[in-house]
């Protein structure tokens, strides 16, 4: 059995691990931290969770003996130390800490320094373009939510270089859950419901993520001009992606069919038919629908998945499988509940 | 393994028979069945279902041939002709059919005559009230989500006698999925959202089931006031009962406690926390909570469930549990998605 | 031209007030105070608004001088003691300083002392029961929300003395609106959305108001078992009264229909047909709708507003227009809007 | 007094004509038609409409006789029927059978034939765009509400010459009441709650409608690329439009501002503000935002309104107060409703 570590576990992507983790049939939970929530046990902070466990503060010593792994899910930074004072463990971070090949870029886009970060220490979770790295990382810097919906999206193409141009125009629309659990005026009932709205518009921190991984794909710079929009439901993300290219909509669907042939979470959609972002509620999976104006060589990409799943926890227990040589949909199985 | 059928598959509860069931270690699925699809497979018409299956129409001597047991999500009477040619094979109904030990009282408020029908070949699918006569059923009728949540909430009270009152005031809430998969102005989306309406005052058809049920268990006849209403949900029931009893809220408590302590998916909460439907989302989970307000010796139990799992599918893999002799939570035990 | 000052004017109830008042022909607003914006504009708190008008601390002297009458959206115990320092004013109270007509009621439940209350120099200002002392009064207590509903809901049953019982069973659901524009966990998006729950069952607030003025109605004590609900939707507010009574649903519904006959903004809905809280968006207007279970001689009432405005700014224009001698509806003859 | 007729009164476009229109102070209402409710009172099909009124047949004799100006709701194709019987009425035509300067346009993408087609004869109606030619109208064709969002958010770009390309890419996100009201799965709550998708990509009917509209304003060929999303709210739209460009936000922000100065429904927001669907909510009110991504030359214009408003029958109404010579905002004084 593996003994799993859940830091940040009243948080939204905390408690989705501890739903998944639940279920998996090799991990055994042993540590559950809450900064706001210590000496409660889980089922009094959240009645349904049905889980006795006592929330504790972080204790690195404890960690190092209970644990073989810890999911991190905390305030940027504080990740990045607490991870320093765990040489030995394996780490699975929902955050942005070690999602960075370049640590000023980090710096300049989160306002923190990472003293001493190691490019080569840690691999940028997304199993689908990394499996290799992920399998014997000891640290995996889980992607963000955005992220992970553009790069699935793009990948195909910047891999066999069908683009022309090196911009794209990517317009997310993610539910409110990605905003996670705090109090705010913003994310207000009364505020969200029946509203809909763009944030963050050209500047949000999932650019220079996307960027550096694009990049990395096609082996050349490109820049995304980002817009990401609040949506008035609770979970999912669809991310709608403007391409130049000449090749035909045709080839291209056939490409992205080939390349996703093999993954059990990635699901290109036939011609025509277009992902919703219920199709994905609760599960791992993903998929991609798309598009084209022949008149104006403009691909339009789409690709749904649940924010708080692919998204954040069940791509990090996906990573977790990989890291600890299990099968990767272990635990993840289920699929999206509908309606 | 356990051959299952399911007649109906393209509805919600279908869907969600589809979704609980592909998980169950012990069933395999061999016939779907869709009266409005045949010929096209489940992921045509639900991508997210990556179910690849053909859908077919009811083929009586194939399902005799194909499978061990078939649930049912049909019409009102048609359940009851088809599981007359199927006398051999154990059957879990969805529908009103084989609810009733009055058929006539099935015929007043469903408009259908049952032909031969008897009450002694089949049980009220409640596991929690009728679990040993389940074990040994051919043929259950499953609970409708309004009597579920609410005979759940109100079987300890009656069984032990502290009512003195033969009538409950219901008020019961329900999510819009509770209307299945129809088309109908009144459920349109601009209709329902940032709306909510009483509908079906006094003359539901869940009343004479709730009456039936609720009489027996308190050994004389009860009355049911019942109101329900559409929530712009779409999953989730959440009704509250009004009940005149001199006993003390603490008392009450204790015996509820005790009534569904070994109960794996009914959980009373501690006096002052009152269930929040969405708890249960997703899972088989009921959650029971009541307050008093003793200048008028008024007793308010809540009681929420997930109206298409504990309402519908998963209460009906329950009860196929039972009836096959494996562990009642088999395929039931993930946690409620929250948020 | 009315001078107006609106005391509170960036929470919902405030920002309803400016909505309504801006088209209010005999209306000019003088003076706009928000605690936690001063020296902002209306625009920037919400660009919606359009009103360049700058928002600013409460100050008597100038209250004096540049208004005939002050609308007061504030905290508890706030609006009593501004109000004491304005004795020529007119004032409209959306809060429940000036509701009750025993000050220890209002303490015991509100927990502030009101030195000096005067029960006799103001009045409870639901206009359709107390018209002519709203007419001659200078302090108007505007009603709750849950209690104007239930109030004209029960009114001319209780009038008639036509009900046998002296306790009330009040089910009532409410938007997210009615708890105001405050940062709280129990108020975002992720945890009400699809989701519904009770709250402070049999305790609210509003308990002791609606018992006060249905008392006064009937003549005698009468007693209210109260539940209510967060429904996920914005605005709008169902209550669902259990009563028993003998008479017929006919004869009540021809009582109604003669009660309300003259009252421009409460509507009787033809036997059958039962209220929706859409049907309430954005206008003053109530709906009652009703039907009786004969077995049990119990009457279900359903009355559905706009728990902001008939249910709180609404109302309160409507006060003042009563206490200026304007003609009720002005400035809010507008229909609902539907979808 | 103008006395108005409104074709298809029952459909939300016509019950919004008829919200905006009881209130309008020059109006009344003579004719309202619906051909699904013959006989019927509004009241029967909407009891919160509190019109007693009742709907007709569409009788062309009497509209000559009882009209000055008829609103026409209907299919496509009918409304031009019915207009060349209606030589000498005022029309305004909510449908696009008189939006397209080139009639094969419209047989293109409607698919039907408009015999006898005078594109001279009838104005487009966005009246920021065309106000001098709609004076002297006698048929407007009325802007679907894509076009509308989107036409306002571009116009001040290409009237300036500022833009390079001739290719715009539009992501647009619209409520569920832009699908009009009828039956149909795809629009029943429990498919589009907690739910997002795109639709018709590329190929959506308003494609050709804002081309034309683009390409006239600047003055050469342009085309879009558009992809429409469902989003889970009933009203509201906003449309995300990407346009390269070498000019500076400041100075493109400065040149809206003035373009739009005078314009009593479109307001353009300080830099860094964006809109969000709700601030016009039940208005006529228009919002646009914009930024930049210096890196990429690309300019981010986002744009909202009420589809049903400004998007539909607000600027029908505006339209008609143009073309009577009354001040434009009659009957459209009205703040969005919030929250």
């Amino acid at each position: 059995m593996i003994r799993v570590g859940i830091l940040g576990a009243t948080g939204y992507t905390g408690l989705e691990l501890l739903r998944i983790l639940k279920n998996h049939p090799s991990v055994r939970i042993t540590y559950l931290s809450s900064k706001s929530f210590v000496g409660k046990s889980m089922t009094e902070v959240y009645p349904h969770s049905l889980e006795e466990t006592t929330l504790e503060d972080i204790d690195v010593e404890r960690l190092k003996k209970e644990c073989d792994v810890v999911f991190m899910a905390l305030h940027a930074g504080l990740s990045y130390e607490i991870a320093r004072e765990l040489p030995n463990l394996k780490i699975v971070d929902l955050g942005a800490d070690f999602r960075f090949d370049d640590p000023q870029v980090y710096e300049k886009w989160y306002g923190k320094k990472l003293e001493g970060y190691d490019p080569e220490g840690r691999v940028y979770g997304l199993p689908e373009i990394h499996r290799e790295k992920i399998r014997n990382a000891r640290i995996v810097g889980n992607p963000g939510c955005y992220p992970t919906s553009v790069i699935l999206a793009l990948a195909p193409l910047l891999r066999e270089g069908l683009v022309e141009e090196r911009v794209f125009v990517v317009d997310s629309k993610s539910g409110v859950s990605g905003a996670g659990r705090k109090e705010s005026l913003e994310y207000m009932f009364s505020e969200v419901n029946e509203n809909l709205k763009p944030y963050s518009v050209i500047f949000h921190r999932h650019v220079p993520e996307m960027e550096q991984e694009l990049s990395k794909i096609s082996g050349r710079d490109v820049k995304v001009v980002f817009t990401p929009h609040l949506v008035p439901m609770t979970r999912g993300i669809l991310s709608t992606i403007y391409v130049k290219t000449s090749e035909s909509v045709e080839k291209i669907h056939e490409l992205y069919v080939g390349f996703y042939e093999k993954e059990p979470f990635v699901h290109v959609l036939p011609l025509g038919v277009y992902p919703s972002a219920k199709w994905c509620y609760g599960s791992n999976h993903a998929f991609i629908g798309m598009q084209k104006d022949e008149r104006t060589s403009t691909l339009v990409l789409t690709c749904a998945i649940d924010n708080l799943v692919k998204g954040a926890s069940g791509q990090a227990v996906q990573n977790m499988n990989i890291m600890f040589g299990i099968d990767e949909t272990v635990g993840l199985e289920h699929k999206p509940i509908y309606p």
